[in-house]
């Protein structure tokens, strides 16, 4: 699958939704409250239309599923999935390390993927079977020879229940947990991608919110998983882990008292 | 006190901070360890020896206190305080939220700070009676009038002692916890005095983490202090506040239990 026309058209949804979003950043936009009480921004919905009038013009025939506006149901087998803004709280704060997401589903696998950060001006893009690659140049995840040696980072303790924060906790403590990374959402899994940090151990992540990263983090060559190892789909409770190097998979698994018993 | 001399200083040494520092962002740095743990890079050092190339050639009779190469005494009643890096676990994963700190003290007192983020290219210019600015704009806190509505930022759970996060959290889920902001080190201070955020608590600072801090949210707007309300001094026990609204700081003291006890 080569994905040449499909590359283009993303990118030209990365092109449109960054241009809806920069004019609203550091701006001091009141969100609005939605009924999970995420921050909801005009920015994110702007954005989320312009790649929405994009793919209806040119690939009606594609389904398309977006964090603000629903399911569009296709009939070619293909589902765009979008999350304009990945990271509202960063980007309410006018923090830089928010995201926009790009997936591209064929029969339910993601086969193509894009985080964009519109305001440092960097794009990760993943294709299954080519080298994932940050604004134009390949990158790569980075070997992890020991658990007691990995930089792990999470969006914050705040996504977990109690039972999730005991079982990331006790994940964390066998990494050189001096060095955790909190905050960042999507944006730590472009840097896991690039070769700066080795693990991300996520709750609660919806379909929108991990699609774009599989193609992204794989095509770099890491793994992407559930909490119990197994690949991720719609269905999993959210529980998502991304490792530099698969061959910690193991010990990850082993550290966190192998497997949640949720997702399955 | 105008410090149009200093404040000139300054600048060059946020410069030459940023100059050393930038050829080692996201080069994949082997970081050594010292005593505590923490991670230092070849660009911290290279920065602070910049900087104190700097003083020593143009105030030598000016006291220099830094976080790698440790303290000069001065004979004029000046110190400069700087801390190369701070935020050095996001420095080595690749992400610019990380700052060089830079703080002119006169008698023990913070009159002047810079925090210079060089890879965004962001500075943030504090002088006592002064507006701050950020890239030469001057730039405000933002009013808070409910402590439900308040948007709060840590550096990370893992710098708190039990007791310490026990504080933190009271305080937390008093504010608009949903929201709440990890990561980011100085530069949450910067975007607090942006307007952007409202609250930020920290543990474990240390005069060169936090001298720099004072000028910037104070000539914004922002009140700093101790956890028991009190003006920060060398000898605190790195228990930081900083309020955008200063109005809220007998609420914020409220939910924290009235102060922790250990800091006088």
């Amino acid at each position: 699958m080569r994905l040449t026309a499909e590359l283009a058209l993303a990118h030209r949804l990365a092109d449109a939704a960054g241009d809806a979003i920069r004019p609203h950043f550091r701006t001091g936009l009141d969100a609005e409250r939605k009924g999970d009480a995420s921050p909801v921004t005009i920015a994110d919905r702007a954005a989320e239309e312009a790649m929405r009038r994009i793919l209806t013009a040119e690939v009606p025939q594609d389904g398309v599923h977006g964090e603000e506006f629903g399911t569009s149901e296709g009939r070619s087998g293909r589902q765009w999935v979008l999350d304009p803004i990945d990271g509202t709280a960063s980007f309410l704060v006018g923090r830089a390390t928010f995201g926009t997401l790009i997936a591209l589903l064929v029969k339910g696998f993601p086969v193509l993927g894009i985080i964009d950060q519109p305001i440092q001006r960097e794009r990760w893009v993943g294709v299954t079977g080519q080298p994932t690659t940050l604004n134009g140049v390949a990158v790569r995840t980075r070997p992890c020879r020991e658990l007691s040696g990995a930089t792990i980072a999470t969006t914050g303790p705040h996504y977990f229940t109690a039972d999730e924060g005991d079982t990331f906790m006790a994940l964390a403590q066998k990494t050189d947990h001096r060095r955790m990374i909190m905050g960042g959402d999507c944006y730590n899994y472009g840097l896991l991608a690039a070769g700066h940090l080795d693990l991300v151990c996520e709750a609660g992540l919806k379909l929108h919110d991990f699609a774009a990263l599989v193609p992204v983090v794989e095509g770099a060559g890491g793994l992407m998983c559930d909490w119990n190892g197994e690949p991720l789909h719609g269905g999993s409770a959210g529980h998502v882990l991304a490792l530099g190097d698969p061959a910690r998979l193991e010990d990850v698994l082993e550290a966190m008292g192998g497997g949640d018993g949720h997702d399955h």
